[in-house]
């Protein structure tokens, strides 16, 4: 911890410590290693890129007022949010003094031993930002001082960044409702960056949410039509995919509490979809409607060729008092168990056969790698499985996907890498962990005589770009 | 991929690359490699070996048409099975050039990297039909020829194969109704191959079959007598136990959807059974009877000394399309969670505690290893684990059984490998797998201390032989 | 297995074969290896340490009969739990000579081969008794007289071994009703070793139990006042922890069938205590109230600062017929699948971001591990991890939870080790396991490049003694 001690990154890091296997490991990374990157799904604002001068702020609004993988694990320690600098939805007050978060920050960087974000944060630091001190106590304002200079600088702006990253392609998240007018102003803008909407309709598809008569508003607007029933529902959000498209869009997004599916009538629905214009559906209304809408979101893709992806097993805001007091995303989400077999049916009867529709399933319950989702996506033709979600994006996370996943879905069935984050100078560092969780699991395969050096270092270029890229039909820009 | 590349099989493979544990790994193996086969369960047809003369027919009908493994992942990229010649039930029109077939399986045979089915069919080409060349796209024809000049030669008839495999012994699974026609042909032609039934009851008693009644004719049929009664039912079950160990069999089976037992007094067994007569069983009767029928073959059990399996947990034909197109067995059933420890309790209650019983569990939901199935099989007298089935009968997934259930339940609680293969010449590559996943495993138990290499070497046979021969009470062959 | 063999115990026994990672584990073992033990959970009986010249018994009355580990092993293969020495509680007879018992124990102790149990006894017997040969049929008798010899000697006395194992603090289990006489004992005989009760109440919380009013009754009894309503309950229980917390007590301990909680109104929990206390409590009524106790314990535990444990996810005395003949704790508890999520979501919503409150929580459903706990705990300031539970308590079972908990946990979120025995001898070798299991995984870290030396240094302390001291609040006997 001397101020003279240097902080590095091995340059074998992930890698097994077995010398043969390590072998195998680094030369198919160092085939993939200077890929582009392909990120078909994330979070990442896309206001950072319509406009030139975008900056990125402090380093404290950078690294930790928005990132709730980092907030909730000092929460966890008894840190309250608002000395992190975290808003409060009553304008309460909060810590302003950036360098104070940040030495808090580093006053409790050990607790990131071991952890994903440790990683990923000291990945950045060192090769987005060259800091060369290892973050703790002392060397906090140091180090904030050298990033605090980084940001001010033009190759620092989210652009540049972009293109030191060798970003392909980068697809955000985007309300049905939304305008899309950073989209548009990035086109008009003339730069060339890749940047792809994602269609997210669960604000209107979950009638049970408080705010939903205001989303419906906002999607009619967008949609420049009247919402009067379900019929002008899902004309509104037909015509929304279609501008989606127009903007690059290739894929939509669900995000559920469970993953369950549902055929309804049309009378059925009419009569759902006009209580909760009423404001009296019920709670079952809204599980029903939510599972109905999986299947309608799954005709439309038949139809329009985007991606389905289902993000399934998550219970919301499950902390009320830091929701009441801070809002969402706060760290409080806690994953569900799932079931994807019995849930996914009506929508796997209707369309699980249908060889030009593309579904990709994601989940945090773990239990249903082996169990549902690898002999589910080893059978139907319109399942692929998603890299392993949210906690699971980390170097264990990804060796139990590989584990419990390849040997009974096969690579093939599986959709690449999502980095899926909002924050993006994060997003080398996760591509380059899983770029090595990815080679050191085929250097496994090598080592134990399952796969040639040669197989894997195919299987290695698809699961760094391929299969991204094939999955959310983005073969087009090679 | 190159015409004058080798395809070899690795004499390591799936040790672990380390080489302390490697040395222990192969030591271990070469004490076992060369042991007979014991497999006392799969589903092989009989009728190969009844007639001295059978054959296996093309490439394609040995290793493609009938292997759900096979083509469920040729499935899930989008091959119609129609294209893979399995037959439609409709009488609808299918590939019927086998080269044709064989070219696809070869087209896509990238899709098995990594899997168990690529490892088994990598091994059984190699080291049954002596192929050396990789198969792909461009060696599929070549490859094709060295396979059916194969087989039309005697050496590659079952019953050779059967003795080069140096099988001990080989259980067949059949219907309670099966007449044994071609068991008894085994055992009248003199051949001494040790081929042993194995009574499976399931069609008479699930209830809800649509095809019940039939099924209870022809149990009747069986049986030679009346069934009118669930008294009458249970006696004719009785006969064709006798008559199944009359032919060797030492064992029953049954496939439960869920592992549920219950016990019914004997009206509510026979109101059960009349409504079922009259086809107007409910479905809560069929879970019922079917929990009852669990309790009852545990007694008949006791009674005849026969070992009970009970294979637990499966969806079957989750995809109705393809089971109205094709029928069952297409690559189509899922795996269900199991809650063993309230499920099994009514059966548990009552012979848990014998020492005479045997009764052996398996499942496909992994999470109930370390959970449940470990801990009830260290404590029941009656209980041992079915080695990891189906999906999970890989090297990883042998690897989680070792990992999850070895600790609690002990070794000698558990039974052995099964094969469980309807697929012949992939018997040897299944023991190779299990065999090579024990050593490696126990020898990861020497170089960390917890076992000699003497225990060591014992278990490893025990692993390869002993605790199938013990736990299927086939040990009288030795 | 001849006599002229020797039994060790590898120096490097459980750690990676590897040479690098093999050698970081050796170094930090090193530095951990000596620490005390500190033992903040277990089932240690204190009379053991009452009476200075309290003895153990024979080696049958240390090893064998009280030991569940041990003797369920035994009767699922078949060993009558009689022929063990286990008293029967009608009085029926069983085994008396404890050199048969012994004898029986090492003809099976090939059974134990690669389980915690095997691991736990071979170090005991090595390291605490001198055994040099190998446990097994022929020298059963030799081994025992060197026991027994041992066993007569002061220095195998309790109080000698508890200073020889050099614990620094043992908690004890111990029920709310517990007038706690040898705790004050060992505290008024001027001996300084450092033992102290938890506080039990699961025998008065759990209204459904046969032998409730006595219960009941007896914690009257000990609080010196009558309980007649669910007012006067709680002012009981409240006295209690004021006791225990005099004789030193840091911590509750609670353990249910399952993670449930639930607020009940004043009146609705004093219904429901009348309803019990007049022998009319539903089950329902159990269950709610048993979720509305770790309610109040949890708003007690606020108030006199203890930690509260709870203990979630067990089937107890699954196995009637032994239950009937022999009682609990007979080997026969198997773990439940646990919903934390939901289940403890009304004490989260109130104490759940209470910095001052500590809620240890300990499951065997590892598929929470990753699911549910460590995002909880990841999240929560009230909650830490507890270590793995009772089967899990073995290299494996560590390795799955450092696995599965760490990345999301993070290791402070954690509580360090429990060994949670009521075996007082094998004390050494289950932390032996621990910190060997721990300093394995540290080392993990540091040859993939995740973590220095230097830290992984620090974290093997904090795991050895550092977490335990804190989160049980025995940081002030340093």
């Amino acid at each position: 911890m001397s101020n003279h001690e240097t902080w590095t990154l091995s340059s074998d890091r992930l890698f097994s410590p077995e010398p043969s296997q390590r072998a195998v490991a680094r030369a198919l990374f160092e085939r993939v290693a200077q890929l582009p990157i392909v990120s078909p799904h994330g979070h990442v604002d896309p206001s950072l890129f319509s406009d030139p001068e975008a900056r990125f702020g402090s380093p404290a609004d950078l690294l930790i007022i928005p990132d709730h993988y980092v907030f909730r694990m000092l929460y966890s320690q008894g840190l309250p949010l608002e000395d992190l600098g975290v808003r409060r939805r009553d304008g309460g007050q909060v810590e302003t003094d950036h360098r104070k978060i940040w030495q808090r920050f580093a006053d409790h960087f050990y607790l990131f031993r071991g952890t994903p974000s440790g990683l990923w944060l000291k990945h950045e630091l060192i090769s987005v930002f060259g800091v060369k001190l290892p973050l703790n106590s002392r060397n906090a304002q140091v180090i904030y001082d050298q990033i605090e200079d980084c940001l001010r600088r033009p190759e620092f702006r989210p652009r540049a960044l972009f293109e030191r990253f060798r970003i392909e392609v980068l697809c955000t998240t985007d309300a049905a409702s939304d305008p899309l007018n950073h989209h548009r102003a990035i086109r008009a803008s003339g730069w060339n960056g890749d940047i792809r909407p994602t269609f997210r309709p669960d604000s209107v598809t979950d009638i049970l949410r408080p705010d939903w008569r205001q989303q419906l508003e906002a999607l009619a607007h967008a949609a420049d039509m009247d919402i009067i029933s379900f019929g002008s529902f899902l004309e509104a959000l037909r015509r929304r995919r279609a501008a989606f498209r127009q903007l690059g869009a290739t894929a939509t997004d669900h995000g559920v509490t469970l993953p369950h599916t549902e055929v309804l009538s049309s009378a059925d629905a009419e009569a759902i979809f006009q209580r909760a214009l009423r404001g009296v559906a019920t709670p079952e209304d809204g599980v029903r409607f939510s599972g109905h809408m999986l299947i309608e979101m799954a005709r439309m893709s038949l139809e329009d060729g985007m991606v389905m992806q289902i993000h399934a097993g998550v219970y919301r805001n499950h902390n009320p008092l830091l929701w009441e007091r801070f809002g969402p995303d706060k760290g409080a989400d806690i994953p569900l168990p799932c079931d994807f077999v019995r849930g996914l049916k009506p929508l796997l009867d209707l369309y699980g056969n249908e060889r030009n529709l593309t579904i990709v399933l994601f989940t945090m319950d773990e239990t249903t790698y082996a169990r549902e989702l690898a002999p589910l996506a080893g059978h139907y033709p319109a399942l692929r499985l998603g890299p392993p979600w949210w906690f699971h994006d980390s170097f264990n996370g990804m060796r139990r996907y590989f584990d419990q996943v390849m040997e009974t879905a096969g690579l093939y069935n599986t959709a690449g890498f999502n980095d899926d984050t909002r924050a993006f100078p994060s997003i080398p560092a996760r591509h380059d962990v899983w770029r090595r969780a990815s080679c050191n699991w085929l250097a496994g395969l090598v080592v134990r005589g399952l796969v040639t050096e040669e197989e894997a270092a195919e299987m290695a270029v698809d699961m760094a770009v391929g299969l991204a890229r094939k999955t959310y039909r983005l073969e087009k820009n090679i």
